[in-house]
């Protein structure tokens, strides 16, 4: 058998996680977004391809420049965060690959070649490490806030070169778990889930 | 401070996991796999959409549908593997969103009357689900074997209906430590992260 994270590990990570909305006033340092970073970039991906990369906006000024580019109910939340992380993705993470994937030194021209193949794998795999990413953050004992209500082509044209596209947004912070919604039902196994 | 996740437990999901090929004859019993969707179902989505659809292939005969659309190198660590999951998105998942998001009615007609905005949502959503399998899985004691290397087009023909569509796959059983490949190098966080 193998060893199972604690009953505690399994609350802070799914059963008593929830997204927040609210922060308090803890700030969160250079050293936990590194800290953070150093869980994420072990989740896997197909051929290690590493795809997501992370803008952490901290600073006032920051903020300003993704402010117009959120729908007007993420505003609030987001300028209070301590800090809003982008997630993207680069579509030319096979530039990486010979560093990546080292024992084949030809899988970097096969995405080069297949531009349809390098995005969707691009895509797929960056946002797993999205959801590595959420988790990891809950791990470390952030509370996070992720969103996808906000215009893409505006923050790629601020903040990104064109081979790298916004993905999805996360606050990041320490949530005041008094502000919370109560929270919404999920789907029983029967109704997602079908066994063969 | 918030309770963050014991050494442990970030080994088990992030550190020391690894990518499995190999498969040890425990067998993965239904409990587990119910165990597993039920930590999987707390993770966030967008509206709480919960757009991903599980299938686990457990029998020779499941698994005997699935094998003319691997790609060769995927065929014997698969059909050896005690279940192979199929990781699908439900792209109209907004049926589901009266359960779903109650306190907004309206959700459901947004998402039908707007086919991009529900297509972007099934697929990023699904993914982070995907995401969150992984780690569930690990967390769980589940070792994972995660592929893309298969075709779609056949596995959606051979098992769902027009609505759903085949993500990824995920070996699912207790890994052979002792087959593993040595590790593939990550990228630092100067190569994929900036602090603004």
């Amino acid at each position: 058998m193998k060893p199972i994270v604690s009953d505690e590990g399994l609350e802070i990570l799914f059963r008593k996680a929830r997204t927040h909305h609210t922060w308090r006033p803890q700030p969160v340092t250079d050293e936990e977004l590194r800290a953070l970073y150093d869980l994420v970039k072990w989740g896997p991906t197909s051929a290690n391809s590493s795809p997501a990369r992370f803008l952490f906006l901290r600073t006032p000024e920051a903020k300003q420049r993704l402010k117009p580019a959120l729908s007007p109910g993420n505003v609030e939340k987001t300028m209070s965060a301590p800090v809003t992380a982008i997630i993207a993705t680069n579509y030319h993470f096979y530039e990486k690959m010979p560093k990546l994937f080292p024992h084949n030194p030809a899988m970097a021209e096969n995405f080069a070649k297949n531009s349809k193949m390098a995005e969707t794998t691009a895509y797929r795999n960056g946002t797993l490490q999205g959801g590595y990413f959420i988790l990891a953050a809950r791990a470390h004992g952030l509370d996070c806030g992720p969103m996808s209500g906000f215009d893409n082509a505006k923050v790629d044209a601020e903040f990104f070169p064109p081979d790298v596209k916004s993905n999805f947004l996360c606050n990041l912070g320490y949530g005041d778990e008094s502000k919370l919604f109560p929270r919404n039902p999920r789907l029983h196994f029967d109704e997602v889930c079908k066994l063969l």
